[in-house]
């Protein structure tokens, strides 16, 4: 059984560790009768096409986008406007326009204006990545029972809606549609703010004298390592995710280190009670997660 | 080949995650002729003895302490003292005496002074574990290739920790001698500090209003979930090692507090530069830990 693929044409632009791994999820389920990327790093061009995730790798995006009736744009959030109006020129009548940006009204606001009238614009958010880049990281499965955030503008052609998603269905993701503004608290939350810890915490311990620093290394199985490997992640994409989420970040680093101050105070006065009852609260919160097959 | 066991009968006081896992690598390598287990919890008992982890486990430390030339403490950090108070009068001259309680100052201080002279104390700590408590959690392999930390008083006989560190290199461990303050502080960073820092995202999640909290759980693998597993340890350990080792602890919040400021700044302020600059420092922590096959 070989049906039609989903898409005559995908261009990924940028082809990161989302982006490559969405081409070998696509050339696995044959959705995309032909994968192009409009990247401007040659080499990542040169590992692409080596690798066979792209049929064809440009800098031009003159040889690329035209015809293409998906654009997935893979970029950090902060470089969405001007990718955005390097594109939007060539961008076909019909074609659909999306995202893999982890702040959705950065993009709204960034990438939404230049993209023209007779194409479509439906924003969305792979809820999915490990802490490595590039297209060498290529990850087979990556997307599979994980949740696809879409995040549509009032007016959004539904069939177009209705396309994308079952492209992400296909691959194995959960589609789910929210507002961008909701998106971005409910990310703040569950993927800014841990990564912000994680690299504060990394940092701290990168800050030690020489001789305690070895020891952490040395004895990161306590505990420390678990936030060494988001604290590996892109250092440009997550210097724009907090730029571009500022508002949403801070108030929760502002709940955070309030509740880090009770924490504190209850450890500084001996307060027991307080700290078993919070220890034996969070556990409820990880079985949720077991059972929500999330873990 | 079968060597001669390296102790006679190791008693294990209190049956837990750590004690029933070595249980379990000592049976694998023939290491006790005999394996006890002083536990108050008649379920633990009753699990401890069904799975074949101890030959005996009784109440009464009189049935299973005598005897012992190996005592294994593994009772959370703030029962030391009464346990201590407990076995001294059974014990064996000539015995060992260890532990694995994840402070070490507290333990010189509460369990030392009750061992009689004549018995050798020896404390320690296994740098290796998981979020799972009891004697049903007991895990093969757990301490292979992970570290084991003893820190001997001034005074103890070379040849009864020996005995002890071949013991633990005989079940896949990494034998390292330190002091108990170097101990403290060094676990303060890698393993107290970022458990602290897990319980508290956990818990700013878990008092979200209800429908934003589900959608925490639903969103988890965007960084979220990686702290739930350590935020789900057993929280009377937890409580113990925080009021144990509070002086440590307390220094290094205060250095995570100052750098997560220095970082909310640059959010609030827009400096992309230093946001970068210091999530890029952090990958080389990430790389070491991977070279020192912690990771």
């Amino acid at each position: 059984m070989s049906p039609e693929p989903a898409f005559e044409t995908v261009c990924l632009v940028g082809i990161g560790h989302i982006c490559s791994s969405l081409a070998l999820a696509l050339r696995r389920q044959g959705l995309a009768r032909r994968l192009v990327t409009f990247e401007i790093d040659p080499e990542a061009r040169r590992v692409a096409v080596e690798m066979g995730l792209v049929d064809l790798a440009s800098a031009d995006p003159a040889e690329v986008i035209p015809g293409a009736d998906l654009v997935v744009v893979g970029v950090p959030v902060g470089a969405m406007k001007s990718v955005g109006q390097t594109i939007a020129p060539h961008l076909t009548p019909g074609a659909i326009v999306t995202d893999t940006g982890s702040v959705k009204q950065a993009v709204v606001r960034d990438l939404g204006p230049s993209i023209p009238a007779g194409v479509h614009f439906i924003p969305g958010h792979p809820i999915a990545g490990t802490e490595f880049s590039g297209p060498a990281s290529a990850t087979e499965g990556l997307f599979v029972g994980r949740w696809q955030i879409l995040t549509p503008l009032p007016g959004t052609d539904p069939a177009a809606l209705d396309r994308l998603a079952a492209l992400w269905t296909a691959i194995g993701s959960n589609v789910e549609v929210m507002e961008p503004r909701h998106h971005d608290r409910v990310l703040a939350i569950t993927s800014h703010l841990p990564h912000l810890i994680a690299y504060t915490i990394v940092g701290t311990a990168s800050d030690l004298e020489g001789h305690l620093q070895h020891e952490v290394i040395k004895f990161s199985a306590s505990g420390f390592r678990d936030f060494t490997r988001i604290a590996a992640s892109d250092p440009v994409m997550w210097r724009d995710i907090f730029l571009n989420n500022r508002e949403a970040v801070l108030e929760v680093i502002q709940r955070f280190t309030e509740d880090l101050t009770a924490l504190q105070r209850a450890i500084r006065w001996g307060e027991g009670e307080i700290l078993q009852q919070k220890f034996t609260e969070t556990r409820a919160i990880r079985r949720a997660i077991i059972d929500a097959r999330q873990a």
